[in-house]
């Protein structure tokens, strides 16, 4: 009996250590582990630049931001809408590309409006169409992008280069994370908040910590799931997005994300006896909420997977919160992406290259 | 064998006529079709209120209109973001709750700010603290509420009423078309839009002859379906996510909705052969790229589910197009209802009460 209990756990043990090995191998895999030491570099570089753009938006004082964007840089954007809107308490417009590229309808804007491009290629033509009907109509473009040389960059009057190297993966990893601390760099001098300066230069270390969690015994829970949930709130519905987009991509997984609220205006009738649903805890203003709808889940018999919050009969995984709340979602998705990773190929997927999709994506 | 067909016939033609009797008693049912009596009700009695508020907004020149609404009302504030931003080229900012609600922080609203709020209840909490904020910060707040002595009227500058009568049925119908036509009464008498102004008076029979089509052939398809995406573009993509909502709430099905554009940004990986998309095409300019995501979805062997636009091996269904392009969505989701409430009896739900919700949802 004992003899048989040590040779289960070598076998166990050892295709651990094999699919850990064949884990490692991918492109995301690699490009998510790097994000730390681009986003050091990119606080790095970016300082003098960042530091003086602040000072011109301090004294233009812009009435309205607007940020253009898709996809994983889409999600970037919702982080940005709330950062900026709890910090700076500028109003955020999340603009439609359709406006300009389908429907030639130039918006018009008065006053000092802020146009934020935000893409990793800088090529998409919907969002170049949108950038330069911003320009005309005499906003300030500026853009947080990957490739420097891109068009996006050649139209805009100031560049913040997000500064990720080359991504090969399909799916964003550290082209992501790096989008997000530009826009807290730039938040952070915008309102001249020492404090979130101070610790944003211990982000690249607590992004270190957080791709060292081991979220493996999540992934039998997900291995046959067709369809789920992943609820947050606020400052982290960004990143909810970003996980679910994720799981669409490179796991075939239907997941979408809902805000604790806006979920329970219809969308939670779905969630039912066996549903899945993908809890994060971003323990802010917002977990109130949130805990109300993951008891409710637990409370009817859906299956909860919890990020940052213990909850009775839910399968809880390990997160960091040894940080302010605008870092935190930070820390999620950096751990999220080593899972991701890990469930597409257990799920028989190549996260590196997602069925139909393509590095750069063009849409008019 | 004349016979055994004879037979099957009057069985099937009984059993079709057996359902639709059924249909026909639930609340949805007669509520969706109810609408366009109510519609032409409250042509007829906002008219003058609507069109003296439309002068005033011509003097007033408002620079941006931040809407804020959940649930179905959110669906209808993202029609009424594309047809604002396409007819008066006022930037549309669609506001967070959240950010007034839970993390307090009020904008700084600086020149003319319109705040709309859309509800058909007027009561959610975290609605009414974003108004209040609002109001203190200097915008003035117009309000579209079905409960015009709800709090959230009493907070309200000028208040529109939805017209739409009582509804029992958790699943809104006539109050998200009826809100969707005081958008368009709105926005058509903003820009002195003559031709739109007429063509208004025609919906209700517009809607009449919407209702009266049968979408019967696609309850099949429907029937087993777990999870499905909803596309579209621009001034549908609204009642595309409502379509997705009541698919939810309405008949358990995981229905996610997308524009043509961001679906190609990643969510289109996991449309692989056999998956479902129900498509609506409202033949404006986003058709192209709609039609260039429906053949990719055909050639990968998905199943394709068409209104609008006829493709092959997709199963398309009938709608009406007699009209211009900012009143066809308001057709589609019509004859939607009728589909949603006929599918949910078909798959055991009751859909005049979902699982776990009220009708009044309250969200902080």
């Amino acid at each position: 009996m004992v003899s048989i209990s040590v040779y289960l756990f070598f076998v166990l043990t050892m295709k651990t250590r094999m699919n850990q090995d064949i884990e490692q191998q991918t492109a995301m895999y690699r490009e998510a582990k790097e994000a730390p030491d681009y986003v050091r570099w990119q606080l790095d570089s970016n300082k003098g630049p960042i530091s003086e753009l602040a000072a011109d938006l301090r004294r233009e004082k812009p009435t309205l931001i607007v940020i253009c964007a898709r996809g994983s840089s889409g999600n970037a954007a919702v982080y940005a809408k709330y950062l900026i809107e709890t910090q700076l308490k500028i109003p955020v417009l999340l603009s439609s590309p359709s406006i300009s590229s389908i429907y030639t309808a130039k918006q018009n804007y008065v006053g000092h409006v802020v146009f934020l491009a935000i893409s990793q290629s800088g090529q998409s033509p919907d969002l170049l169409m949108a950038t330069r009907s911003a320009r005309d109509s005499g906003a300030k473009i500026i853009s947080i992008v990957n490739d420097t040389k891109s068009p996006l960059a050649n139209t805009s009057d100031v560049v913040i280069p997000i500064c990720a190297g080359v991504e090969k993966s399909v799916a964003a990893t550290k082209t992501f994370i790096c989008t997000l601390s530009a826009i807290i760099n730039l938040v952070a001098e915008w309102r001249q908040n020492d404090e979130l300066l101070r610790e944003l230069t211990t982000l690249p270390a607590l992004l270190k910590t957080a791709y060292a969690k081991d979220w493996r015994e999540g992934l039998n829970k997900l291995m046959n799931v067709t369809n789920l949930f992943v609820v947050s709130r606020g400052l982290a519905l960004g990143v909810a997005q970003e996980a679910a987009l994720k799981l669409k991509e490179t796991c075939g997984i239907h997941a979408e994300a809902f805000s604790a609220a806006e979920i329970k205006h219809g969308p939670m009738a779905i969630v039912q006896k066996g549903f899945l649903v993908f809890i994060y805890s971003p323990q802010d203003q917002s977990q109130e909420s949130i805990n109300d709808m993951a008891v409710a889940f637990l409370e009817r018999g859906a299956q909860v997977l919890s990020v940052g919050q213990h909850y009775q009969h839910a399968l809880n995984l390990e997160s960091t919160v040894t940080c302010s709340p605008p870092l935190r979602p930070l820390l999620f998705i950096q751990s999220f992406y080593k899972f991701a990773n890990a469930l597409s190929l257990a799920r028989g997927y190549n996260p590196d290259s997602p069925p139909h999709l393509n590095k750069i994506t063009e849409t008019i």
